[in-house]
């Protein structure tokens, strides 16, 4: 995933679970993933999360499960950092960066990432923070650049907005947006902003047909016991039946899903 | 239109200028949508406008070229209606009435429409207010169905959000909950969120992907010379792009355009 | 409350039920706020609820009622129209009119209201749209002004946001705004945002302390059994504690409670 | 300002420049606060800046200068950790850290607040994020306390909302909520939410009159030419009225102004 080169006719399928809780668990996403074809897997091992007491991730025990995993099915692994610590453990691990909603406004954790990967230009997703216009979401993509890494690609995730159906709203519109104000690919996180995997699909069929350059879907092989954000993750099953489902809707843009 | 056989195969196009300004340039739209093979225009006669000094319509004269030009056409014609006086003129000469954003918790208004029109169940398209939850939105129309017309059409159309890009956010993920929790068909506006044209027809593409209903598209035969909202209002040429576009889309989901 | 000499050093506090319930609930706020040396009380006749099963208020018998308990109390009356029909009984028996936040966007009984008081001049209070930016609201009362009535009085209610500890996010800061960039005075509805009695009275003083014109507080002899929003709503006694302590703060402005 | 001793009648007063610039620009600052016997300044080193291009502070110069001004007029400082470089720098020269609205969320830093500090036991102002909720925000100190530090105070400054007329729309009522829900005093800032400086005296009215611990206010002794956020910055003289008005209000509570 070269974000100069992502523009063009292929969606990327992101998928994963929210955290890798263990080398089974993550075995069983990478080999599904693989039987279909797909390129990218994502899995967490360092969460942000809202509670000090809740799961946290594996840490660094996590990219060395998800380096194992996704070298034995040939598929490329995308995962968050959340300091500087975890940007150098998973520089020599992982193969595209992510940085989440919660961190885009850490202007020292941008600086960083584009300070230490300004050789490599490995690819490093920037996702949307949560209360942030497109247009501070895109500034905000100038601390990596300018030190030297323009390999980036942004993720829209869902804004706070007043409605609570869903966990985030998902601001569509910032698709065609970003894609016009920027030069970067636009992916789009369908799950986090649905918060319940009934209406995921329906995200992921739009996020096509807008024109997305990439999709991250949460998928888990037993999402009832999945250690974070359960709801939301797609079974094994539901992922399947909606990649078949997308397919014929980026053929009817000309696009092909991998 | 009827909504209970809405939420079957067909995506339906409601198309046609913000606001009816002459008989010519409605003439000029409808004649349009006939050519592509659509069914429903759209036309404001009744406008609430931010500013009372703004144009607010040809109100009545403008339901009478509505219904001169649809006839002429064999259109099913979309108008709104803002109050009691409004309301009985529209039974006479408009298919589909339309309660927008602004009056969606009018409720004197809502309660009028059911009681007026229970004989007759005329559609009735009900925008969601612009800060409403989907659960309020769909509230809000049991002060119509009530009153014995539950023929409803709900209409997503953007909220408020911090979000300055677009002039709305459309919250597209409302299409899927209000499906899952309502009985109605569920139409997206994609023009009034958008707020200008360059990125209606990348919303309409997601609308329909996502299993909208129906589409609302702005059209104005010369956009830069509109009475209001010339920005989002796509021209003749744009549109029939657009509608050749979306075909594939609706045919990977085994619907047709209408 | 002439709005035009609003603006003097007085504060008025505007108090009582959200709906008129009964002639003996109504008996006893008045003749708690006669005792308590206030002018106005407020209480709803017609309700517009969210859902139209919950109580809807008692109507044109209400009117009648806060005739009734306001003569016998020498108060002037505070209450809501919601169409023509409550507008014209109103405007026989109600010594300020309201419109609710529900209806700020109601064009149609905007015009109608400065129409049929341009020869009284009958105050009118304007509650702010939920999700109306402050200069939406200002524009919005040119509609009954430029009918004839410009006896307006802005009131501040609370607006949308994604916080859902409170039920409105309270705009304090529109306080401020709207005195500058309006020639009206202005109100705080305390108790709506709120939407908890405890913090009603810290809300109501932060209102006196920035300039409010007016304080407008939901107060029922019986709390616990309000027909409506009975959370919100401050007992008797907790209400006379609460003009105790704002008293000082402002005279601190050099301003008196009335 | 120890948080546990901080709900008392005490209201502390934090001013001074959104940025340290220079020695003398502080010195002024400082000078002015001795004399209306004050005890507190702010002044930011490190600024997070949205744009990469903008002014982004001193840095450690920035503490040295802060050091030296406030050690001179004998006042109590407050400025802003952004990472663990400038944590360290600060423990050693600052009185009181900071940790900013786009901060609030990166977990890894509060962390580290936590753990560098548990010994000092330093107070720490938690900016609520623009985007968190009152209960996320408390969870959020939840990071800082967990690892040994809760002389926490929380401080209010604007959340993300639709309106435009302010930069930030101040949420008044989370200072009682937060009162109410944890055990640590609440700060509002009353200039970043404002946006302009004309509004700012009628805020911090009311963030006393509400029962706020502490006001930060923003004071540049020549905002026009401030690197950074001048609208929003009180003149020295504009300051000093601002305090002689809000003294009457904090005796009317009881309280005293620090």
């Amino acid at each position: 995933m070269n974000s100069k080169v992502c523009q063009n006719n292929k969606v990327r399928i992101i998928a994963g679970p929210c955290a890798v809780e263990s080398e089974d668990q993550l075995i069983a996403v990478c080999k599904h993933l693989n039987k279909l074809g797909l390129t990218y897997v994502r899995a967490g091992a360092y969460k942000p999360r809202l509670n000090p007491h809740s799961f946290q991730g594996l840490g660094s025990a996590g990219f060395d499960i998800i380096k194992k995993c996704t070298n034995k099915y040939n598929l490329k692994s995308v995962s968050e950092v959340v300091d500087e610590k975890s940007l150098h453990e998973a520089i020599d691990c992982i193969d595209v960066l992510q940085v989440g909603t919660r961190n885009m406004t850490n202007y020292s954790l941008l600086k960083a990432i584009g300070y230490y990967t300004n050789k490599t230009n490995i690819p490093v997703i920037l996702k949307r923070g949560m209360s942030s216009k497109v247009s501070e979401w895109i500034t905000a993509s100038d601390y990596i650049s300018e030190k030297g890494n323009d390999n980036i690609i942004l993720c829209e995730r869902g804004i706070r907005t007043f409605e609570d159906s869903t966990r985030f709203t998902l601001d569509i519109s910032s698709v065609s947006v970003a894609k016009r104000q920027s030069i970067y690919p636009v992916c789009v996180d369908v799950s986090h902003s649905a918060g319940n995997a009934g209406i995921v699909p329906d995200l992921a069929k739009a996020a096509v047909a807008c024109g997305a350059d990439a999709v991250m879907i949460e998928v888990h092989p037993d999402p009832q016991n999945a250690k974070c954000d359960g709801l939301q993750q797609l079974s094994l099953q539901a992922f399947e039946k909606l990649i078949a489902d997308i397919k014929p809707i980026a053929k009817a843009l000309n696009k092909e899903i991998i």
